[in-house]
């Protein structure tokens, strides 16, 4: 039999909204979103976890209270549980999200740009 | 303060050696580890825990018993736990792999190619 790779451009073309991270694997209790942004997100956190992101394209900034850190393609970074952080991105990034299932985009906040969880593409 | 990033090639840069992963981050339980592969490894299995590999560079194969998937940049693949494969590489491939704390690059295998585990760079 011949399996089927997961293509992260193919399934960035599937979509074209912003801040709605979409399911593309899981591994255990984990999942692996791809999620294209452009401007400010809301400050928020994750209590419960972890939460990685991983640059495929573009350029990200996610500000701390405390400071940012800016990535480009081919970089990523651990958000802690429970520190907040607001994603930023001059012009359109795409991104890949790994979180445990069930985790929400807007964490704790109330905001119009909480996302439908768990939508696989 | 300004965070510093994870650069995959970065950390790549730092080691040459074949098949002995290291880690560069860890989200709860989880390690991201980058690994340069060539030639073939040996058929192992995971029977606790599914597995991600992730091309950033070159062409992977990842064999079955019944059947293979060819990884490519920009690629992933999900092992489900318990399904014994084995990665191939014709020429140098630079993978990222996803799992829990505390996995053995050659699961239940026998082998020469078991790494040191938690090496981090």
């Amino acid at each position: 039999m011949l399996y089927t790779p997961i293509n992260f451009k193919e399934k960035l073309s599937k979509f074209t909204e912003h801040w709605s991270p979409k399911v593309v694997a899981e591994m255990n209790d984990y999942q692996f979103k791809l999620v294209k942004v452009e401007g400010e997100f809301v400050w928020h956190d994750h209590p419960d976890t972890d939460e990685v992101f991983i640059v495929i394209e573009g350029v990200l900034d996610i500000e701390f209270r405390d400071g940012k850190v800016t990535l480009e393609s081919g970089e990523m970074f651990v958000i802690p549980k429970g520190i907040e952080h607001k994603p930023v991105a001059a012009s359109e990034c795409k991104v890949m999200i790994v979180e445990p299932r069930g985790v929400v985009n807007t964490g704790d906040a109330e905001s119009s740009l909480k996302a439908q969880n768990d939508v696989w593409i």
